[in-house]
């Protein structure tokens, strides 16, 4: 029993994701299909990038996630598979993997690709544009079943990676920038705790605003006002207690952070 | 083979909800999740109570229902499960339980309330600001599995309960309130079908607007046309056939409603 | 193990179609349900109809599609179940079931209709405006145990069909009409790939613009560019790569659509 997770920018009114679910529940009856997210911004790779990231540690053995984040349907991008230590992505070869491959990396895990030319695995009849019903679906559903990864496809050695920013170091901080801005306004950056480390006091300079207030959780700070947090998945956010700090600031993702230790 | 719903405030963009389920299928891989809405208004307690008693008579012995509208996550606010006759509840001690604890207590159900105070059924590392995933989820699904509610937390004799507000008489009829208004614009009111079993006929006071048009459905009413009927859960609702009668009346959760017996 | 699908015109928010899975999973435990569409525009059944269409081809032999957008939900219309070749379809009498019921009659399947006019298949209390929880979520699910068609229903011979527009001859090529725009702004036609046959270039007429570019994938075509594709349904549709032809055309369903072959 297997879980095979979906990730698109399909939107969720045409029954693209059911028709997705329809074609692997063919083909792998007993796996469980779960729906992560079809309202990534349509062709924002980067975001559906860190979606899986924020929910790969919390699947089981054996996951495998389908991802189609796709700008490049119907051209010569190549369809890939991958194994990230103990589960699998399916998607394109456009950088949607990068995130949850360099995590993997990062971990130790094991790390194997292959280019999906292999039409057995796939539907008998391929569209130009719905390549994740007729080939990322059925792919991730035999890997379901078992299929080992280096029959779905032919080995190769990389895959394209996405430029994922990373935080710059200041003279004294970092200089970083949003990354992701929740459903509650939550702002998350690229800054982690860990370049935080070394910091007894700090603020942080976003847009107009100017922040010096460090909270362990939401419940420790005031309604309204305006606090930093690590969020959990390990990031430094900007968040308002009951409201939204995204609306408060008029900030959105690719917006400059930068982060001042006052006793450098 | 339990069912474990997933009632949250956490938008479907970002993947939370999914994140959760890849947490019970980590634990309890043969259960079933089911969704019941992650668009609750954010911070919207007694919203979510309503969706809450909404579905629970229509789900199996044993199903476990995760309740996640949370604005104290990280303070002291307990974390709670409870048996509410054959069903369960997890989720924060906030009053989110209130109606189907009532409901259950109504119907002669037995009930029984734990603090979730033992680590060992949590994920190993929680955060500050994710409960759903981290004790949450995790304790739906120990319970999914057959973990006794005893087991999985220390005995507790009463949670917090909303103050949900009832209908007061008047002279000569009730005076309530808009309690929910649905996707269709359909206008719930906390006046239930007993209250008026002893009027022979009514009119209705909402704003501006006055109604004596009470039908059986939908369907014995004209297109257009602003009626009362009774809903689907039996309480008082407006509404309009092919219409919303929430634009028509411009209502809102909160608004003040009036019926008056003709002949009483 | 059969997949019951779910289509309706509920929404997400208020977790109606959670209910209506609590009911279907409390009379077969070992289904899998898919969520089709909860957002099909209110009363849309034709819209509907062509969400089924594009699902049925992907779906396991005994799966199970009800389908809920039901205007007349509480008056005399018939609920209805049909088998479609080796699926199901269980529903209102309203032509819901018109497009998935003339596919597969095109396709050579066996089709058969019972009017559902038997209450042991239907949750013991039926109210007036939910028949998709207490009437067509149990039936679905009795379906998807292997109760026979004829046993849950009497036999009739004809069901209610929609009118569906078909392109009409024009001197030199098609009138046409859009039938849907997706979640990305691409304008479906009911102008199929095989009406195009003999033509061997053509131009495209809809409001003020004049379509010449025709191209087997988005990927053909540069950034920003109107284009006609054939859609992976089969339909001409309108596309702009990475972008939204519905925006850009100002089109919705409805408008008119001519093609004009320019060597005919």
């Amino acid at each position: 029993m297997a879980v095979v997770t979906l990730l698109t920018d399909f939107g969720e009114k045409d029954g693209y994701p059911g028709i997705m679910q329809g074609v692997i529940y063919s083909i792998a009856p007993e796996c469980r299909v779960v729906d992560l997210s079809h309202t990534v911004h349509p062709q924002g790779i980067f975001e559906g990038s860190l979606a899986l990231l924020r929910a790969l540690p919390y699947f089981p053995p054996g996951s495998v996630h389908v991802g189609v984040v796709d700008p490049g349907v119907g051209t010569e991008r190549r369809p890939i598979a991958a194994r990230l230590g103990e589960q699998f992505f399916v998607g394109p070869d456009n950088g949607l993997v990068t995130s949850i491959l360099e995590h993997t990396e990062r971990s130790g895990g094991q790390v194997a690709f292959v280019h999906l030319d292999r039409p057995e695995f796939w539907l008998p009849s391929v569209s130009k544009s719905f390549h994740g019903r007729d080939i990322f679906a059925p792919v991730g559903a035999h890997l379901a079943n078992g299929v080992p990864l280096k029959d779905i496809g032919s080995h190769i050695e990389q895959v394209n990676r996405l430029y994922i920013p990373l935080p710059t170091p200041l003279d004294k901080g970092w200089s970083g920038e949003v990354i992701h801005v929740d459903h509650f306004g939550n702002v998350a950056t690229n800054i982690r705790s860990n370049h935080l480390l070394a910091f007894s006091a700090f603020h942080i300079k976003l847009k107009d605003h100017t922040i010096d207030r460090f909270f362990n959780s939401y419940g420790d700070a005031e309604e309204g006002e305006l606090i930093a947090i690590i969020d959990s998945s390990g990031y430094l956010s900007l968040a308002v207690v009951n409201g939204s700090a995204a609306d408060m600031m008029d900030t959105q993702s690719g917006d400059t952070i930068e982060v001042i230790n006052q006793h450098g």
